[in-house]
């Protein structure tokens, strides 16, 4: 339904630009990352089209795709004719990024199962295996079981052994800090600062590389869904908790102390409700499904009965609001109202080229549809531009490990660029 | 008094950062641009120290201060033996941004004057003029008019030409979209998509750059004060409205269509007071000088005096509070509570290494101090890392228009950095 409303006039943010007269940051990045990552979210593409695009000459295309050939990121391959076209000489070819150059695993660390997946250097799924888990925090010994577990069955059902794979990528909720590789807080665990990627790359052998999950919906979002020709977007997950990820000049933005996009956190009431963080008018206190779930056991006098999940009471809701229960719909529209400031303030903040919407609640998409987007419009300061596209994604738990896998990925191919810059620079 | 409550222990934002596992944005920068700006950063420092912090080899920062001296950003500068310190051989050389290289002027064009600088390529002031004026809507005419006359008396007061200069920045309040060089809309213009730079360059003969005046107290803070040796700080401006800066990896964040950054404008209470803007809620409803003046005029039955300003206004309620007055204090105290659900929204979503509070109501940090900050650790969300430190610094109008200069700066240096990436790619 968002995505109808506000139809992709700005989709790629950049349409109605005229002649730039300061820069734009894109230029200053380094020319064969830019190049790599052209390749990359085109799937196929010719020489002189990557030339185009970024606006260099076709020479330094070519010097910098031998580089990257050479260090065997990216490689030729022939393109067929289409159809009426005849070949004359040499067939045509494109670049597209090396499938078999590297394999990466993702992982999942969730309340209620363990995912992984395997994929190849192009983000194709190899293989895929899940454990079930009872809900609690464990302890760093066991999750470091499962993950050796997991991995294992994923690579026998790949029938590949953990030393054909270039690293692994994790996505954990909670405090992560990536560039660390330090858990700072879970609620999946019973300590805090566990050094996860050093602990878990020693135990399997591998590079590891741990984020928080919602960055991971974003780096999926970067790698292989809507964000591939984005350079700035936001992603915002509605589940448990709130969650958001922010891409900026193609990377993802994590904060000094990689401790930032905490928009559930964000307070949208001075003194508001009480959040399960302890603090009051977070956002999440008023949008995630815990708080639907109180105001359901508050109004509607519907106590938690022993056994039920939260989703059967959040169905039940979902229900009677679609029947024309007032109070079920008042708590709906209320949820909304204050997500339309959530979303409102990322736009007035963030100004992304394009907001995502994702995780289950956004099931309930009667909740953030045409009210909701109406709100927004009296809540988005009016500088004159229009309003960012808003999509829903609903995706599955494999894709968020599919996520997990691109963080991985993305660090196997950010090394390999890192490692050239010195030798460019002679 | 922000100041000394939080201490610098994250000042870089990087201390307690063990090795890193996965690359940081920083090492995907070109090479060369790190170089000029560590240059430019430390004003002057040796090669081998150069190498020393950019992680990077002798020879490849020679290869890259070569260029940089050849295209005329850099220079070498005999250093003066230290006490005690024998000299054998050559003396010691070190590296500085080279001061002649250009000059620029930068403007604040304000409400009630207009201010230029001109200043050399270290940032140094060579000349200084302003122009009072009436408050009000001008035309695009009448702004031409006083932009000129503004430039050709500050290059008189330097003895230069107009053509000395290498380009020209401004800074004015509203929504500006720096890239495309536009003024969508300004209280001191009465049009809206203004193309100034273009308008203005033409006028002048030279390059025109123009920005949203808060981001060029970010810049004039990254070129010239706190903010040049990190790579992520936030500055928040407190004036007629709330204003908000955002350096992120060393370059001014700006959004997908160059609007973004409205702190001012982020809601903090659903239906709640109305601001300027027509909407209600926004957090400078709460915290700008019309927002005090407000309350003062309803409470306190202080009517507007014929031509009596906001700024007495103000001086008198701060007069009260001090005094004792209940009535004034929690005029105070409330807009302080605001300002830290706005502060800590800010951490909890960029993760700042520093927030920089500037603008003229910082004088009354009365109003900002000890609750404030208690306020804020009540607000932001604990992820186990300290808050970052929070620096108050008074500027006065010609810093700003010293960020308006640093704008043309860095317009002037990308570009030269820029021109030279292709042949770094070859």
């Amino acid at each position: 339904m968002f995505t109808q409303y506000a139809a992709g006039d700005t989709g790629d943010g950049r349409k109605g630009v005229g002649p730039l007269i300061l820069p734009l940051a894109d230029t200053l990045r380094p020319l064969r990352q830019q190049v790599f990552e052209c390749v990359r979210a085109a799937g196929l593409i010719p020489r002189v089209q990557v030339a185009k695009d970024l606006g260099v000459s076709p020479a330094s295309v070519t010097t910098i795709t031998s580089e990257l050939i050479e260090s065997g990121l990216i490689e030729e391959v022939a393109t067929p004719p289409r159809d009426g076209e005849t070949v004359r000489g040499r067939p045509a070819v494109a670049l597209g990024v090396r499938a078999s150059a590297h394999r990466v695993a993702g992982m999942k660390i969730s309340d209620r199962e363990q995912t992984a997946v395997i994929v190849d250097f192009a983000g194709k799924l190899i293989a895929e295996e899940s454990i079930p888990r009872r809900p609690g925090p464990m302890t760093v010994a066991e999750l470091l079981v499962v993950i050796e577990t997991l991995l294992d069955r994923a690579c026998e059902t790949a029938g590949l052994h953990r030393a054909d794979l270039s690293g692994v990528g994790m996505g954990i909720p909670g405090f992560v800090d990536c560039a660390e590789g330090v858990v700072l807080w879970t609620p999946l665990l019973d300590t805090r600062n566990v050094a996860l990627a050093a602990l878990a790359g020693a135990r399997l052998g591998l590079p590891v590389w741990v984020d928080n999950e919602t960055n991971l919906v974003a780096m999926a979002e970067l790698w292989f869904g809507a964000g591939r020709g984005l350079s700035d977007f936001a992603v915002v997950t509605i589940e448990h908790g709130v969650g958001m990820g922010f891409v900026m000049n193609h990377r993802i933005y994590r904060g000094a102390q990689r401790v930032g996009l905490e928009l559930g956190h964000t307070k949208v009431q001075l003194d508001g409700a009480l959040c399960r963080c302890g603090q009051r008018g977070c956002l999440e206190a008023y949008v995630a499904d815990y708080a639907l779930a109180r105001e359901a056991t508050t109004a509607l006098n519907w106590g938690h009965k022993e056994g039920q999940s939260i989703t059967v009471l959040l169905e039940s809701l979902y229900d009677h609001a679609k029947a024309g229960n007032a109070t079920a719909r008042s708590i709906f529209r209320r949820a909304g109202r204050y997500l339309a400031v959530g979303l409102s303030n990322v736009v007035n903040l963030f100004d992304p080229a394009l907001i995502i919407l994702s995780g289950e609640r956004m099931r309930y998409d009667y909740l953030y549809a045409a009210e909701t987007l109406a709100e927004m419009d009296n809540l988005m300061i009016n500088t004159g531009r229009p309003r960012p596209p808003i999509e829903i994604h609903a995706w599955g738990v494999r894709l968020w490990a599919h996520g997990a896998a691109a963080l991985a990925l993305s660090a196997v191919s950010e090394s390999l660029l890192a490692a050239n810059r010195e030798i460019a620079a002679q």
